[in-house]
């Protein structure tokens, strides 16, 4: 029925109609996150022999949810993703205050040897960081499978598709033989 | 060879013979407990229907020895130990020094409502923060699979096998839904 109405708002322009649908989707998604969680799934992953494992925890509202197929295919992807690309964290305020600090200082110092007016130093630690938080932060990462995508829009296409909220609720990622954090 | 001389020392008495190696093993055990550890396995487990999952690395001293079939058995078994038996650390230093108050605090308010002695109820709060290290600590834990030894006797055991010093490094244990930590 969605697509059918998407598709005659938009005249019968199917890539139109996708983009239409992929727009409600983020709506919902946003209405939803708001809704309360304690369901879901517990999801690992062992990669390459035991030497990179992953443990993530997804919530949803319904247990009814939590045993779909994709679901279970959303934790999978999930758990890879965190093995394959080490965020720091799930979002950004979750990355410990004292990295940032660290990162910006790092930047700052670069940025200021090439003599530039403080201005535009200012403007290259945005940039910096912004790279930094992409790669840092699990949300904003692109999803391994389909680099066009962000995790977070994974979980807002999740979202749509159950209708439910759906919310990262944490991870742990062990390398073997690395130092503590 | 090391069970025929065992066996000639014990003068052919199986039972002594065996318990004599058990003890060579932890004799050495406790010699290889200070080599340096930084290969190994990182091991996944995830019960029941993704509700419970748990993370271990277990680090030992060569990479062939990491891929053993004996080493995984290992950290399969250790993995569900800890699914199991929700261990609160590995071992007594890493339990979170206010915890350790508070336990005391209960068990010393509870026996003070005795009226007995000072130093009857000193002995009373020793024997339940025994009891409280047994649950919450996982090498003290007795061992799932078989009650009657501990995770650190499974531990010194794989050592004695080996021949390589065994450390459990780190563990993540999530339970859907729970209150963080």
């Amino acid at each position: 029925m969605d697509c059918k109405s998407a598709l005659s708002e938009c005249d019968g322009d199917l890539r139109k109609a996708v983009d239409c649908l992929r727009k409600k989707g983020i709506a919902t998604a946003k209405k939803r996150s708001g809704r309360a969680t304690s369901q879901g799934q517990v999801q690992s992953y062992v990669h390459s022999g035991g030497k990179i494992g992953v443990l993530v925890e997804v919530n949803c509202e319904t247990d009814f949810t939590g045993k779909t197929e994709d679901f279970t295919n959303f934790t999978r992807d999930l758990a890879m993703q965190i093995a394959a690309s080490n965020p720091l964290a799930i979002d950004r305020d979750r990355i410990p205050a004292d990295i940032i600090v660290k990162e910006k200082e790092i930047y700052g110092t670069q940025a200021r040897e090439t003599g530039k007016p403080d201005k535009v130093i200012e403007k290259i630690v945005e940039g910096k960081m912004k790279k930094f938080y992409a790669e840092a932060c699990l949300l904003e990462q692109p999803f391994v499978k389909n680099p066009d995508i962000s995790v977070q829009d994974l979980v807002n296409e999740l979202m749509a598709k159950t209708g439910e909220n759906v919310i990262i609720r944490r991870f742990a990622r062990f390398q073997l033989g690395e130092e503590d954090a």
